[in-house]
């Protein structure tokens, strides 16, 4: 992966072969970003991603291993258990061109992610939320109804 | 709802059972926020998108009600009638990683939603086209051909 | 087209009828933009987009002639030979609202389409990459593995 720094921005290249995931946790604890926000476009030769089933506090994925577009992702970085921790989205295109996607739990890069990555001056944390089964943001202020 | 506001920013989270449009539009109204854009990733259960049909000059809605992933959010706030006005486009999967959506008119949080809000310090506003038969951005700058 | 410029960010109304790939491209010449980051909502009536094929070194195009709302929109701007060069993959809805879309070669607007673009301070080139095929972001950090 490479990257260049502007304007408090991150632009950030991942590389075929490279995985996404990985790739910006580990980014995020060199550079000691603790929160952060990005999106990106590029496409990927493997994808594990699905959704979340609440009934059962679980997810569901399925694996894809062609050659995908990514048309689509958006995601955050907080603090998780006193780490870096991605939470992602996806839409991705075959070669109808259709559309699918979820919650991305890996992929690898299969011809290049390009990413623009807005770090985040907070230390805002995710915790165990235990009627959704999921660590949620912990957030300072509350809003009306 | 729960925020925290960070470098200029608004991490939102929206919980479950709370409207989206709805949740935004107060928010805004609450902050002072007359413009700003935003993006989110999450789960809805209750969700009302389609598409503008030009020529009727009206849009055709279709709703949905059951669990799904928000996959890509994208929306702005500008000022229609001289209170903050949400316009949001959404992409959404289902339990086969299928895509779909469209222009959203309401959807109910089903897990959460994460949202990143930047608000902007202008008072744009929406005026209505008629020709289009919708209100939109007026803007002081006109681009060359 | 219309635009403001807010906070270092540009809002920007491209019209019916106009090409978005051209119009974003034009906008960067004339502010004198080399780098920079957007996203967009709004309806095209004409499209082509698609994937790239690795193996073969090119892109597979589709054209659409219809109503599309353009629910995703991601896209970036870096010098290619000295130019700005546009990369921008969408996602679009039909009027079942489901969802296809790639990377995009063009699209003309259908109703409106509205746009985020944040300028970038740098000058960040496209170098062709002769395994990959493409010109790719030529970034001056290398990551760890």
């Amino acid at each position: 992966m490479q990257f260049a720094q502007i304007d408090g921005k991150y632009i950030i290249k991942i590389e075929r072969g490279e995985l996404v995931v990985e790739t910006v946790t580990n980014f995020c604890r060199d550079q000691k970003i603790l929160n952060g926000t990005f999106t990106g476009i590029g496409a990927v030769d493997r994808l594990t991603c699905g959704y979340y089933e609440l009934k059962e506090k679980k997810y569901y994925f399925t694996d894809y291993d062609s050659m995908i577009e990514v048309v689509s992702l958006t995601g955050n970085v907080v603090l998780k258990e006193d780490k870096p921790f991605v939470h992602v989205h996806g839409v991705f295109t075959d070669t109808k061109n259709q559309a699918f996607g979820g919650h991305i739990d890996e992929m690898r890069v299969g011809v290049v992610l390009e990413v623009i990555f807005t770090p985040l001056s907070s230390n805002i944390t995710r915790v165990l939320d235990e009627d959704i089964g999921l660590a949620l943001l912990d957030l300072p202020c509350q809003g009306h109804k």
